[in-house]
């Protein structure tokens, strides 16, 4: 009488999160500094002072009124300071009836599925992807049609992507900076998603949302991260804090759904009622609160920065051919052989923890988190260095 | 293309919480001290100092890993520490591996659910009660079955909920101490179910989880509240700290699957995998942490109870009748007049915010939730008084 589905997902750990553990293990056997753990994306670079010593402020309110319950899609004051912190970095008349707070990008997303699908719905996600998709996806009876991106380039297939469209066809999910390639989308790649969305939303006669996943916008080496909304009005925005402001565990984020779309008043109520339906009463208050004072903190990029240096130079001059990383904290990285199973394994012979590209329904790369210690990069040289002479 | 169930849950708010916002505004209008607000539940005690005093300490330790992601299930030390404090107090072989941390007593119900039914199930639910089971239930596309409290004890009436089993029977959800009534179910009461679902679950081939949700567990004035997984195996708690250490707004909680039911493991692997399919990552770690150290700590119900007594005694003397409450923070009391809902706008134009059983599925009746200030108990005395005196 338990759901199949449940035991079989509680049953199915993701394999990233085995491999951390592998890790963890690996390195109490070996030592520390043995292991070249690449495999989970918690950022390495502490969060803003401004987090501390805005949680020592708070602690000095009325316990009774800094724990209280918040309405359900937030605090008041914390939604406006969102809404104007998007009005003021991106142009748009962001209002804060269209915020609401998150226990982050993963709840956002599940959320705005659960209020723009219908079972028997059919979502469009390009591949490869954050591999949650398809169990959130699935949690609303719509099936997943995974849209293979460019290679090597990993932009949007949107040709490909309009072909898979029909009747059934709810939304899309993009994520960009991307994980796990690294890539962000050019404003000319999302110019053509967008005018090819309001082509064929008209084509079958209903709006194509598109949920934008955007926990890495901050985190980027130069190039442009052009903002969703402003391209196509159907969009539904999810954000989350865990990896501009280093708060992973904290579960603290957003949904906005864009004050440009026709019905933007409608679907907001749906997300409302989802957020109902799926057990979320409110996002913990104290972050809530904290995010009020630290919305606008700048995201320290620098470590990430020096670390994609580091590494790809360092796999440039080895030999390996990789994705040249835009954002994100993840590197792309050809496997030396089709089976990006098999090559991981080799690769876990030399400490080397990698994560198969079949993880994100790809096959034949690797994704590197370097979102970790510069000492473990340049430690981890030899151990690439001695895979790859394997394969010679 | 918008999910009307999403949508219409998102556009009917519950009343209680309308209710609520009239008072904040009626407040503006005439008065603090002028409205009556017996609306909300939410806790008028402080948080115990040794809150603030964890979070202060767990400041101290580095952001990178205070605020990491833990494991899905929870920190495992604070799993241990909950289950230890389990197993102590009750005298059950709880293990930490049957403990999963969630956002909150509503996570833990919805999450619940999901492992145990599958659509087309019946969930039996003893009325009145909290309105969201409804909500939460039909999300996993259940059906509700409501089986009214023995009046006026508002005890179970075990027999009638026999009566409403069959074969799609997949669960039953209790709340002892009970919102709204404030009633404890009695150890003879519990046992009566627990042989009862023991024979049915029989009869119809499979057990029948109880759903135990136990937020008010600690708010009581002397009376026993039986650890119901000590009575019937196949029991899954759910858990949470928003009402014993008035942290309602930080959302935590926990869902104890029992060690003495048969099949544990099937079921806590199940909860998982609901857990990760409605988009919970983890439970914000600040607080999971904060447990660890305050799990023990008691609850501070004195000023609950000294609300109780001048409650109770005033409205007798004014000839209100009520069910003698045993535990929670609300006071059940007969409405003048069969429809609930006149009654209350009549109660609300003497600034008496009460909210009307229909809210609860039920009629007659309505509920106060008495924590409050003891000035705004005594203050409003010749509101009821009123109150009553239309009616004669």
């Amino acid at each position: 009488m338990i759901d199949e589905r449940m035991y079989d997902l509680g049953n199915a750990p993701s394999a990233i999160r085995e491999l951390f553990a592998y890790g963890l293990k690996r390195k109490a056997e070996i030592g520390e500094d043995k292991v070249f753990d690449y495999s989970i994306g918690n950022p390495s670079v502490p969060a803003p002072q401004k987090v501390a010593d805005t949680i020592e402020e708070l602690m000095k309110l009325p316990p009774v009124e800094l724990h209280a319950y918040s309405p359900a899609a937030g605090i008041p004051a914390v939604r406006q300071t969102i809404a104007d912190s998007i009005a003021r970095r991106y142009g748009i008349p962001a209002k804060a009836g269209r915020v609401y707070m998150t226990v982050g990008a993963a709840a956002s997303i599940a959320i705005s599925l659960g209020a723009v699908t219908n079972a028997g719905d059919e979502v469009i996600v390009p591949s490869p992807y954050f591999p949650e998709y398809k169990v959130w996806i699935e949690t609303m009876g719509c099936s997943i049609v995974e849209v293979p991106t460019q290679v090597p380039s990993f932009q949007l297939d949107v040709e490909a992507m309009g072909a898979a469209i029909n009747e059934k066809t709810a939304a899309v999910i993009i994520n960009s900076p991307n994980n796990p390639v690294g890539a962000v989308y050019t404003r000319e790649n999302l110019e053509a998603l967008a005018a090819m969305l309001e082509e064929r939303g008209k084509e079958i006669g209903h709006p194509i949302y598109l949920i934008s996943d955007e926990p890495y916008r901050e985190i980027t080496y130069g190039a442009e991260v052009p903002y969703v909304p402003t391209l196509y009005k159907h969009t539904i925005v999810c954000y989350s804090y865990s990896k501009s402001l280093s708060l992973p565990g904290e579960r603290i984020g957003y949904i906005y759904v864009s004050n440009l779309m026709d019905n933007a008043k409608e679907v907001y109520t749906a997300v409302s009622g989802a957020g109902r339906a799926l057990g979320f009463i409110c996002t913990a208050v104290l972050f809530q609160r904290v995010m009020e004072k630290c919305v606008n903190e700048p995201s320290d990029v620098e470590a990430y920065r020096a670390n994609r240096e580091l590494l790809t130079k360092g796999l440039s001059e080895l030999g390996y051919e990789f994705v040249e990383p835009d954002g994100a904290f993840y590197l792309w990285v050809r496997a030396l052989e089709p089976d990006d199973e098999a090559f991981c394994e080799k690769a876990k012979a030399h400490e080397l923890l990698l994560v198969p590209a079949t993880c994100f329904k790809s096959h034949g790369w690797v994704r590197i988190s370097y979102c970790v210690s510069a000492d473990v990069i340049k430690r981890s040289m030899p151990a690439f260095k001695a895979l790859m002479e394997e394969y010679k």
